[in-house]
């Protein structure tokens, strides 16, 4: 695969922020031509398909200001620095929804942006919750708990208030483990 | 859910670019707090799940500078200024794969990075392909043509050559619409 690679010629950082920060890096191409790639460099992410004992999904309600728009997605969060993803997963999980794990198993990974971004998404599951008490979110983070049937996220994904890649690709996980 | 809305109070331009554009956005919080938002503008793109007459997925390999890797991806590309979605992925498949379509439908559409980009994918599935001849791709776009059976997806998937969101969207899609 080595003639499809592109070899770094410069890297110039055009912005640090929060987040993301944002580099544009000039490139050789396989065919000794030269172009530009825009990369947006972000920490890594998890998220958890999250199942109670009564068989309903947790997800959370939650403005998304890129999309200005609220749509419902399962619990995700960033990765601190240096943070395991799994020891992430069960935070995030605790702080946006309230629940415990005591079982939750690797799912897979995916970027989610490929084409300009180097986000990765660990997703997990687990059907082993326990109820700690209220959600502690961020300062500046803001969401509503739901509690899902399938019924409720058939809904939700037609009205397209589920709407996006991993909270799809979730709900195909929970149609070919539990059925339609 | 007006409850968990952010009101815009300024905006700044950090970046425009070939692809993407980036901004901050200054916001006032559902409680009366302040925070500022990093937001990634993109064109939105489509992508396709393509299979042929003897039941292969055509799929494409691409290096990814954002991360300095070569990945298996089903084909996709960005929207043209105001292009029909359809129209792009008819395009796409055309220019990547070297096949055109006589019908094709739309799976859905889902954000990519809710949390920090406006990417949208319009993801569309056609199996009535027609081999038109070699892909034209874009000038600084090389890539790999690959016709690939389950057996394929399952060990470029779990050797995570396979790793991004749409495309391993598009496997959950093919294992519920042909088994696994």
């Amino acid at each position: 695969m080595d003639h499809l690679i592109e070899k770094t010629t410069q890297v110039k950082s055009v912005y640090k922020g929060k987040i993301i920060d944002l580099q544009i890096e000039e490139v050789e191409l396989p065919n000794g031509g030269t172009s530009s790639r825009e990369i947006v460099k972000h920490p890594g992410a998890v998220a958890v398909i999250a199942v109670t004992d009564d068989k309903k999904a947790l997800m959370v309600r939650q403005y998304r200001k890129a999309l200005e728009k609220t749509i419902v997605e399962i619990p995700a969060g960033k990765l601190e620095k240096g943070e395991d993803p799994l020891a992430c997963a069960k935070r995030e999980l605790l702080e946006e929804t309230g629940y415990s794990c005591r079982q939750i198993e690797k799912v897979g990974s995916f970027y989610t942006s490929p084409g300009f971004a180097d986000e990765i998404i660990h997703l997990y599951f687990s059907d082993s919750l326990t109820y700690e008490g209220e959600q502690q979110t961020d300062e500046d983070e803001f969401l509503d708990v739901l509690k899902l049937t399938m019924e409720d996220i058939r809904e939700l994904t037609a009205s397209e208030q589920i709407h996006d890649a991993k909270t799809m690709y979730a709900v195909m996980y929970l149609q070919l483990k539990y059925g339609r």
